[in-house]
């Protein structure tokens, strides 16, 4: 699946707007959810953004929480394996992959529609785990398991001190990116401005490096 | 305020028994908000548990926030300002003070009650944003500010690398605790074993000390 805008889908013919149902029934739910948020947002308003019935949403997406799935999935765990491919991909030296995961993490997070959608993730997680769970096997999951690799293969080039849990060190070196999503939500000290987290990044990764330097 | 349990609040006259009354009140709504949430639980669910009118909570205790931020005060603000007069008095060395601190952080997040109001709390921060206010300020905030004060210290006395931004040092130092305590939400990578916990803190207290050595 790909991310399309409004724009992308004026279909013209009977077979073509068929075809691009799904892609406008999430385009309207991404509005609508992003505006309204996953609890308030009903299926007959998206339905109506659309101007298709109740049951014609529900014949792509037999529920809401598929529906919320299929957006988590276009914009935040593709984007995500697109980071993991990269740190999987990355020669070293290790200075520069962390430095680079954190500029593409401060993307992800500065990143108008995908900071919306942390922060419903944040506030509906109480209510709806399965957002939490999403999260947590499609993007965090990956993401540390990526990082734990890349700290092996330094290790093993002689990049890092040998002998650490690369596990451990990935949690922790994550540890700080979290703090600063969650900022936006108001349960950690808040960090909203790009260059103040660009500061604590950048000192953040100075001092990891430091602390496992060979 | 101070803490106390049922069997205490036991009064016999009717002058003892107005006098204990905000107590009785705090304890009925203690016991309901963990099990019910502080959106389900009802003020007159608070009465009937206590055995008066509704009107009589309220003469109190003007609304559910002052009733939950009364209880946020007695079970997350004044143990956290403990925590703080214990860092402001020690007198080093750092080693010491970090690896104390790591494990009185993690006495208040495997304590039941605490631990379920940080659940409750993150649960209902986007519903009730006072809340996640309430923690930012009277726990999370002068808990950085008594650590940045120690890190300064520290480097004063040479037992850390001078010329760190030692909020920023705070604010590092911080992020795993935050990690570990979202993790019984659900929303970050879950570590719910204290054992598990207690290794990834002594992991992570010898990194911040090798990474801001002298």
């Amino acid at each position: 699946m790909r991310t399309v805008t409004a724009a992308q889908t004026r279909p013209t013919t009977r077979g073509e707007r068929a075809r691009a149902r799904p892609r406008e029934i999430l385009a309207a739910a991404r509005e609508l959810f992003a505006r309204k948020g996953f609890e308030t947002a009903r299926m007959d308003e998206v339905a109506a953004a659309v101007g298709v019935t109740k049951p014609a949403v529900y014949r792509y997406f037999p529920s809401k929480d598929r529906l919320i799935e299929a957006l988590l999935e276009e914009d935040l765990a593709e984007p995500a394996r697109a980071v993991v491919r990269w740190v999987d991909e990355h020669p070293g030296p290790i200075s520069d992959m962390v430095a680079g995961f954190s500029e593409r993490v401060e993307q992800l997070q500065s990143t108008g529609l995908t900071r919306r959608y942390l922060m419903l993730a944040m506030d509906e997680a109480g209510r709806r785990p399965e957002i939490a769970g999403f999260i947590r096997r499609e993007v965090l999951a990956p993401g540390l398991v990526a990082l734990a690799r890349a700290f092996e293969r330094a290790m093993t080039r002689g990049e890092l001190a040998a002998g650490n849990d690369p596990l451990l060190m990935a949690r922790l070196f994550y540890a700080p990116f979290l703090q600063t999503s969650l900022g936006a939500v108001g349960y950690a000290l808040p960090m909203d401005d790009a260059v103040e987290r660009g500061h604590y990044r950048a000192f953040h990764v100075a001092a990891f490096l430091r602390a496992f330097a060979p």
